[in-house]
């Protein structure tokens, strides 16, 4: 046998004992050239659209005397679509609140309405400069000063915030910009006077209730997004999707996607990295004798650990940077949060109260016990679904094998569906539950739906692993999940959406003509046609019919909605468990892991980019209830990959010597010691880099040192003047001192 | 059989089969009385002192004319005993120092002499209310103000700490005062002239290193120790230890021994009470049927872990009442760390700076595998114990069968000796690895003590239950540790040093009386029999020779010192470890443990308070490497019980029906859902209870608003002066505004 064979049988062992993976690498190589080619196509569309966009504006021209200077009016952050046919008395309302002043309980914000309203009215929501800050200042906004410092934003104190050179307009990111629009309107509470919804007796409120969630329930309000700033997006989308082998632009991502966004590719590119060392590692594991598999399954662990454990560091890290790691559960009330409006404990201010301990009743006497049954009624199925498989395989004379497929077929279909009742089931749980803040309510309904994903995800590969014992299915599972699932999932993800909306571009852009003509009809006619009286409309300036927002916001307005980063996670921690979990059975794993990943960064930049609506961007100090999903995964592959050794034949037979009783002992033994190892790597490795560590043990140190300051300032006033009292009291500076 | 018969059988079972178990209860109670009983002869040892105490005031009316008023004087904190042969030079320099001023490097106190030093000079330390005051303000002293709210004390804003009618004399705790002078003592530094301790020109000096630790290292200082305040610990007393079924007065031991030892007595009594659920469960275990132990496992797992987290709650809880939650290894620098003299990263202040990264090199490097050889040493050495045991069992003809004991004999020799060379290798390692605050350097030393404390206590109890597999010598192993070891344990702790004080008592009572003839002699004849100057020495201002100070301090002098509370835990630790890990096999260790700890906590306290020296104060915020050690423990029991369950001949053979296979794996199951529910119970259970993040946060944002005020004010101050340039340069107010 020569060099020549025994590399082609190591590739052969690699890639699987059937040439099934070989097959499907091949099937992700085409349809990464596919997803160029889509790529391309749709570049050639953007520009052509570009093109059509340019001559919107030639077009409009004419209009620019007529029409308000609407380059003087602040960007659009913000779309608000009203229902067409919503009441007048309601919209007036909401935009009275919006523009109102704050404390009238209005937002103080601008806003500006679409000139015509066919398909009911549209709002620009923007601010003007001043109240950007102001806002600012009020949500404690904490940026860098002068000093490199992170600390709280104040508009007094601005000349410090601003870094050399830096213009005062530049101050805020455009995210920043849009979670300030996004959090005034949201906090636009009811006031003991609004009662209900004006002009709809039976949508009763209550005091404090944010009135745009009450919008939105009622449907008074159709939709809320934010729009692109196209010129940023190009920039962005250069050093982004279109360089696929270089570093991805966090800072970049992060002042126009915000937080959460950001720190998602962050973890995205942080987690494929650490991938490479397990990648590197199913590669020897294939070179050696079967007898080290023990030592590989110890290197696993430990970069398991250490993954998870620098991941916190550097989520730590940038949470500081990003000026988010004050976050508690604390802090500011989402705006659905319900309760008795009250005096906050903390801050002094106004919000809704609602005990602690109610929550916490909900959660372990109500939706506990419904989470777990929902778990154990999807175990079940999986069982129906197994036991069915093998009545149909094992009774070829009451069965057709035709049907051997089917009750796979069945269990995918069902818990596709029940999935998406799940997911409404938790969303629903978790809002009854009451969260204070946006991160625990998130934190609470992602763990619910990552038990539930749990056990629609692995629990049939533990049942072929540990209960029917076979490898082979096991390895095949694991591959198909890795390689087609992936390739199905990004097709789903980025290039089907993709091809939609080429074809709806092309409708709207039909669509855009017709209206073109419409444009040239009078403002006047616009007015006639509205279902709203004049004189309300008249109150509200109008955007001028040329200005290229109203086209990007009815473009925008098609486009998918992007629901939070909750999927991407997710696909990542399906990847991870598959990696992880049955790694010693399917060492290649972690390999298209890897390759998976290196398309995802890029096909997930894409579509956020130019398949979906601008996400709103959110806050966040980490990754939330997935550090732990993670973690949990981390501990659950000791046992898994100690079971699956100690189930493997080709190990039994090279300790042949010993009892079986003496064989499962050492495995035991093993997972007991790698458990070990990963308790103490936990508590080896602090949480946060020193430097973070200082720097906030700095930060509150000079805060203390000025509260002392602020106090005693007072105090000495107040003691000058009651001198006499004081001084004859507490002898401090009296005779006492003679002493000393 | 009657029930009389049934229940008699019932306490054979829980004394264990043999009846040595009821013997060593009878012991524990003779030994309860001999304990009252030696109690009642010291108390009334003490009365009679107090009566020569009296006397000897009487006996001093003759010199109150000469003296100077010594009532005057502040009370003694800390006594400084100088070794005889200490030269003039250097304890003038150190006098100098403890009483210069604060620019020249000195610590401003208050220092009173011994009017004669035939065992060396002796000099009583204080200070003037007035500096006690500032230095609590320059220790940022955390105290609770008018307004409940726990912060930085400041002088001027003294009266805002002072609860109603509270006298500013009483402010600070004696503790307190205590601290603040051995706080002062500790930080006074070495100035970059001080080359060498002067008169010792070998005993050279760096900057920055604390004065008093190198006089104590070069023997010049022969011990420092606190004065008990007799009032204050009688008072103490009444409402402690001599009352044994009572409550204990934490707060009142809090104010007079500091947080260091408030804190052990409230684990202590918290652990005990605890302790009380696996009693109960110990007896119910006894009457159901064997099927059931896996139950009572479950309980027991559950118990543990919901001890230690509600205790975690209670620590965190009473750190914030005492004002020390916000300490962290960035703290203030123990007196002993050594760096280079630098700007403290946080506070600005000059302190010694040393890298991190040195000190976990250190500890991963070097302290680490010495650390571990010696466990394996120690491992090593209790395998050869039991080979030789075996050797002698086995081999009667070789080996006389009186030689059984032995090994046993020997090897608890060699774990007595080892662990007196280990503590000093232990603590030699720490000080080595330079960690910057106390509480570090103490979890780190009191982790390598722990480490090696399990290899001798609970490694052969390892080795008997799963080694050689024999249940009955495991158990009367643990029966005999819980009953007879802490009863030795007692005598050794409170009885013994008792006895021998009053023995020493009576010496230095016919030494004193020796002494006050001598007293006679004139002021002059000190001076004359002094090996110092007296121009030297009159600068010191003396003590009155009839000031009952000079008495105590000879007496407390002599008393025994108390080293920490380290031996105590450890020995809670141990007894925890007996308690938890074989619980399975011995149900009746929790009650053996209560009674021991219903003891040991008046006996600790009587201890404390009539045995040995006053401690010095020690603030900290947690039990420090305790809590991890009892976790890790409670995780330990998990495996140790489910082992112990699987071994069990009664078990087996009720589940006979089951497979070796199937029957191991039963177990193995189970353990991972302990462990499972452990996880669970960790993370469902907070920290810190409800109120305290609040308090918390409250704090942090009250600090925040107040940094941001300051920063405004500066700024705003800065902006006036450049409003010309800055008005121009950033239209905030200008015409931008419009839009609004």
């Amino acid at each position: 046998m020569g060099l020549k064979t025994v590399k082609l049988s190591f590739l052969f062992n690699f890639f699987g004992n059937d040439y099934f993976s070989l097959v499907a690498f091949l099937q992700a190589c085409l349809l990464y050239l596919f997803y160029r080619w889509c790529y391309a196509i749709y570049l050639g569309h953007m520009s052509q659209q570009k093109l059509n966009l340019d001559k919107t504006d030639e077009f409009g021209e004419d209009f620019e005397i007529t029409a308000t200077d609407s380059t003087t009016f602040p960007p659009t952050y913000l779309v608000i679509r009203v229902h067409p046919a919503s009441k007048e008395e309601a919209v007036k309302w909401l935009v009275g609140k919006i523009r109102g002043k704050k404390l009238l309980g209005g937002a103080e914000l601008v806003v500006l309405r679409k000139p015509y309203d066919e398909d009911g009215l549209e709002f620009h929501v923007s601010a003007s400069p001043i109240k950007f800050l102001e806002i600012a200042e009020e949500m404690e906004l904490v940026k860098r000063d002068k000093h490199g410092q992170m600390r709280e934003f104040t508009v007094n104190d601005l000349e410090n915030f601003l870094v050399d050179g830096m213009n005062v307009d530049d101050f805020l990111t455009s995210a920043e910009r849009q979670a300030i629009i996004r959090h005034e309107l949201e906090n636009i509470r009811a006031l003991p006077t609004d009662i209900h919804v004006p002009g709809y007796p039976f949508y009763s409120m209550c005091e404090g209730q944010s009135v745009l969630h009450k919008c939105i329930q009622c449907g008074i309000i159709s939709s809320i997004y934010a729009l692109h700033d196209q010129e940023h997006l190009k920039k962005l989308g250069r050093s982004w999707y279109r360089s696929v082998f270089q570093k991805q632009p966090l800072d970049e991502i992060k002042i126009y996607f915000g937080e959460s966004i950001a720190l998602y590719f962050t973890f995205l590119g942080f987690y494929t990295t650490a991938l490479l060392f397990p990648t590197f590692l199913g590669f020897v594991q294939l070179l050696v004798s079967i007898e080290t598999l023990p030592v590989f399954c110890i290197f696993n662990v430990i970069w398991v650990t250490v993954f998870l454990e620098m991941w916190r560091r550097k989520s730590n890290e940038l949470a500081y940077k990003w000026g988010t790691i004050g976050m508690t559960s604390l802090g500011e009330p989402r705006a659905n949060f319900r309760g008795q409006m009250g005096k906050d404990p903390i801050t002094g201010k106004l919000c809704p109260q609602y005990p602690r301990y109610k929550t916490y009743l909900k959660m372990y006497c109500v939706s506990f016990p419904i989470v777990i049954a929902c778990l154990v009624g999807a175990y079940i199925i999986m069982l129906i679904s197994f036991w069915m498989e093998d009545q149909i395989k094992y009774n070829p004379e009451t069965w057709s094998q035709d049907l051997l497929l089917l009750p796979s077929v069945l269990y995918t279909a069902l818990v596709y569906v029940m999935n998406c009742y799940y997911r409404k089931l938790a969303t629903f749980l978790t809002e009854w539950e009451n969260h204070r803040t946006q991160s625990q309510f998130d934190r609470h309904r992602v763990t619910k739906l990552i038990l539930f994903e749990f056990v629609n995800n692995f629990m049939s590969l533990f049942y072929i692993a540990f209960i029917i014992q076979d490898m082979e299915m096991l390895r095949s599972q694991v591959a198909t999940m890795l390689i087609i699932l992936q390739a199905i999932n990004h097709m789903q993800e980025a290039v089907l959406p993709l091809l939609i909306n080429v074809g709806f571009a092309k409708i709207s852009q039909w669509k855009n003509g017709w209206k073109n003509t419409r444009q040239t009809k009078s403002k006047q006619k616009a007015f006639e046609d509205s279902r709203y009286s004049r004189e309300f409309l008249e109150t509200i300036p109008a955007i001028d019919p040329s200005d290229s927002r109203l086209n990007q916001a009815e473009q925008e307005g098609q486009l998918e909605i992007y629901e939070e980063t909750y999927d991407d996670y997710l696909e990542m921690f399906i990847q991870f468990g598959y990696v992880v979990l049955f790694s010693s059975v399917y060492p290649a794993a972690a390999l298209w892991a890897v390759i998976n990943n290196v398309l995802e960064i890029r096909a997930d930049a894409f579509r956020l980019c130019l398949v979906h609506q601008r996400p709103i961007s959110r806050k966040v100090k980490d990754i939330g209830a997935w550090q732990r999903a993670f973690e949990v995964i981390g501990g659950l592959s000791i046992m898994t990959n100690c079971g699956l050794l100690c189930l493997s034949p080709h190990i039994r037979s090279r300790m042949a010597h010993k009892t079986d009783l003496e064989y499962i002992l050492t495995f035991i033994f093993l997972e007991h010691i790698l458990l070990g190892i990963r308790y103490l790597l936990h508590i080896a490795i602090p949480d946060k880099p020193e430097w973070v560590r200082v720097e906030l043990a700095k930060k509150s140190y000079e805060s203390r040192q000025a509260l002392k300051h602020e106090k005693a300032l007072k105090s000495k006033r107040y003691l000058t003047r009651r001198f006499n009292t004081v001084h004859s009291k507490h002898p401090i500076s009296g005779p006492a001192l003679g002493n000393k």
